[in-house]
Formats: C-alpha cells, sequence, structure tokens
C-alpha cells in the first residue's frame, strides 16, 4: 500500500466547497460500523464475490438475510458457479448498496464485508432459514433442494463507503456490536418530504444554524438518528453542512419531531 | 465440476407449471449474447469482484460504461482497496444487474463478465473517457486525478442469467459480435401499460394465441424485440407462455405496434 499515494491530489475546495462563515454547532455521526450495519439491515441485495477455479474473482447477484449480529445468511446452490466457487474455497465478500438511490449511484452508501462462508447447521439453522425466507420468500420453495446450501459469511474486513469523501473500515466486532440506526426506514421519506414542501426551511436552516447566512438554496441530502445534513449554494460555491438534532431519533416517526425542532430553532434565530 | 449434480432434483412442474393444452406456434428468443449485451448496455452501476492481496475476493461498487463492442470501462483510484487489487492482479469480474426490478430480484435479468483489466491507452484513451462521462458525470472531475485509471474489461467469460430456469453462457466472441435489443428502453413503460390498462387483451392472447384456453388471468413479465412473455393463471396452476411478434421490434415504439398486432391476431381468433 505504501507505494500508492494517500489523498487525491487536488484543491480542497474541489471536494469540500467553500467554508462555513458562522461557527456550527458540532454535529455527531453515526459511526462506521453503525453506518454499515444500517446498510445492511435495509437491503436484501448484495453483489457475491467468490475466486473460481483458477483464483480468478467472479461476481454474482444473490439475496442475503442478516442475521441478528449483522452476519449475513446466503443460499447458494452448486449449479451456480459461486456456489461452487465456495465449495472449494470459502472466502468471499458482499457489497451491499442502499436501496433507492437517487442521483449519482457513487455518491451514496455501499459496504464491503468479507469473510469465510460457513455452512449454516445445528440449531443456528432454522433460524437462518427463516431469516432467509422472509428475505426471499421463494427459498421456500427451492431452500430445500439436494443442491442447495445456507451459509453464512463469518467476517472478517467491513469497509463502508458513504458516498464521496465519506468512508471508513469497522472492526469486524465493533460491526456485530453496533445496532442499524432505527430511524432509516423513514429516511428516504424525510428527505424528499422536506425537499418538496419545505425548502423555505431548509434554507433558514442552512443561514441560522449551518455557518451559511449566505446561502441562496439548501437541499437536504441525507438525515440519520443524529442529524440532517444539508447541500447549500452560496455565490461562493457549493457546500455542505450537518445539522445535530436537539434529540437522536429512536424510530422513523422521530425524524419529523426532530426536523420540526430544528426548523424552530433557525426561525427563532433570524 | 463432475462432482457436482447438473439440475435441480425437484418435480418439472414446481418450476415450469402446466403444459398448454393447445399447439403455440414457436417463438423465437433473443440469444444469451443479445441478453447480455442488452442488459450490459441499459445499465450503468455494477459491481466488481478483484482479488484482494491474499487473494481473497473482494466486492465493491463501480460505475462502467460500455464500449461499441460491449467492453465495459471503468474509472478506477487506487486510493480504494479495488484500485490497487487490480494494479496486482488484473483478473477482474462485474456482475451487472437489469435496471428497474419489480418483484423478486433473482427472478429478474443480470449478467456476470470476467476478463482482464487492461489499462486504456492511446487513441482509445479519449473516446473511453468520453464514454465513460456519459454514465459517470462527475468523473469529469476526478477522472484526470493522478490517483486514477481508466481500465477496458478485456472479456473472457459471459455468463448471462434472466432469472428461475432461464440462463446460459455466451461466447465472448459472439458476445462482441451481438447488438442490444434496440426496444429495450421501451420495455418497462410497455409491461406496466399492458398490465394497467390491457389485461383483457392480455388473457384473450393467453387464450387464443398462446395454449392455454383455460385461463382465467393473464399478465405480462416480460417484453423484447421478438414477443412478449405472459405468466398464465389456471384451474390447474399457474405457468408463462410467449407469443411471437408478427415482426421484430427494432425501436422502443415498435413494440407498441407488435402488442396491437398480437391483440387483434387474439380477437380474430376468438
Amino acid at each position: 500500500m505504501t507505494a500508492f499515494p494517500t489523498d487525491h491530489v487536488a484543491p480542497a475546495e474541489v471536494l469540500t466547497g467553500p467554508a462555513p462563515l458562522a461557527p456550527v454547532e458540532p454535529a455527531p455521526l453515526r459511526s462506521p460500523a453503525e453506518e454499515a450495519r444500517t446498510i445492511v439491515a435495509n437491503g436484501k441485495l448484495a453483489a457475491l464475490a467468490t475466486a473460481s477455479e483458477d483464483g480468478a474473482p467472479w461476481a454474482s447477484l444473490v439475496i442475503y438475510a442478516p442475521l441478528e449480529d449483522g452476519s449475513p445468511v446466503l443460499c447458494l446452490s452448486t449449479l451456480a458457479e459461486h456456489g461452487r466457487n465456495v465449495v472449494r474455497d470459502p472466502r468471499a465478500s458482499l457489497v451491499i448498496g442502499q436501496a433507492d438511490v437517487i442521483g449519482d449511484p457513487l455518491d451514496s452508501g455501499r459496504v464491503t464485508l468479507a469473510g469465510e462462508l460457513v455452512e449454516v447447521e445445528g440449531d443456528e439453522l432454522e433460524a437462518a432459514k427463516a431469516a432467509y425466507k422472509r428475505a426471499a420468500p421463494a427459498s421456500g420453495l427451492y431452500g430445500n433442494f439436494p443442491d442447495f446450501t445456507y451459509y453464512v459469511l463469518r467476517i472478517d474486513r467491513v469497509r463502508w463507503v458513504g458516498g464521496y469523501g465519506r468512508m471508513d473500515s469497522a472492526d469486524p466486532g465493533q460491526y456485530r456490536a453496533a445496532a442499524p440506526d432505527p430511524s432509516a426506514p423513514g429516511a428516504d421519506y424525510a428527505i424528499r418530504h422536506l425537499n418538496e414542501d419545505h425548502a423555505d426551511a431548509l434554507l433558514q436552516m442552512a443561514q441560522q444554524l449551518g455557518g451559511y447566512p449566505d446561502a441562496t438554496k439548501a437541499k437536504a441530502v441525507r438525515i440519520d438518528r443524529l442529524g440532517l445534513d444539508l447541500r447549500v449554494t452560496t455565490p461562493r460555491g457549493t457546500s455542505e453542512t450537518r445539522l445535530a438534532f436537539a434529540e437522536p431519533a429512536t424510530a422513523p416517526g422521530d425524524l419529523r419531531v426532530a426536523t420540526v425542532e430544528l426548523a424552530k430553532r433557525a426561525r427563532g434565530a433570524s
């Protein structure tokens, strides 16, 4: 790795935009482990990388279901190349993308998990089958064919990418111990609703709380249990700012409460 | 591979449904090479499988752009693991899924391409950059950073999966020589429109042309330049049937002409 540069060689403002003109209250972020658990908990489609007979990588599409600790269960057939690859070499990796991506897909969340696929046996098998059937109802039909095997990925490595310039690795233990963001199922709706019906409130938040008094437009781009990310247009260029919620959201419906509070605070400060 | 069974061990009707009761005109299918080219031409998001330093598979998300012959161009940074992997071992595989999947994602189309990633150089580079920028506009910004390299996948293997029980491999030469289905950009709209506004016509097609005079319901599930696939409900169970178009569609708008002709023929036969 030392042969490679460690950062993009470009002026910082190309990637980050103009700096805020007023102080901004520090806003906590979800940990990389929580980011990863959240994406994994809210998806069911993944791409699987396995090693072919000659060691060359092989990419395929799979459905997965996460167990309680975020370990994904797969159900693979030896009629498919990935199923035969795994019998020979259990090393595998999954990439799981955020559902419902709007805009540039490289500016959206995804997680790579890597480790070994281990056949699920004994007491674990019924729980794994039940979890898998919720994600893939048709597996009730094919899951018991003799060419299919249920596997769980024993995770060695977790790499989260949230979008341009937002990425980090997580320790596998931290990943298993973290919980998915409970507000996540409400995030897409909240973003759409804020942008469609509350553009004025978003602009006031950017001007009064976000450090951009010169903002002329503000758009909600991400929301999570801890805060709201705005993309801010100013005469100096486009930037992003994050606003902390007064209280963390603990359910999808809390996102409304938290953003109403932000709007009130911004109005009060103006 | 000989150690593995070569087909699912299950009663055929579980997967295929009841047989037709009347003769059906044979309906041509797109070749596996055309199926693969069509999926690749209409997507831009792929999962990339590369080999990590220890040879373990690594899955990541990428944007690709196909060249004229269907070979995908990638733009990878050595700041990302996949970019470093490829410098060490150029063997790679992409899986590309059909856009806009409705219903069970394993019953939808995807293609695995495998081969070697070769750096694009000389005359090819400008064409590759231009194609890539159409798929990933932001690459105009980052594509020239020194940590990014443009690659083209030199394809050794092509595996197409169309859904349950629909899959085949294609020879790389056939893949490069095939053309994407020119009607494909109109397929999603045609399927939705047929199911929402022409359920009666679909039922008549299934009964009069599709070999299921006992059909009680028919739903359009796939459409391509050569024909229309219907899912048919009968008192004997659910099955699928394919209806050949009188003339192949050569543009998205031709799908309307072709299905109107099918509806007329079905009406005339009743």
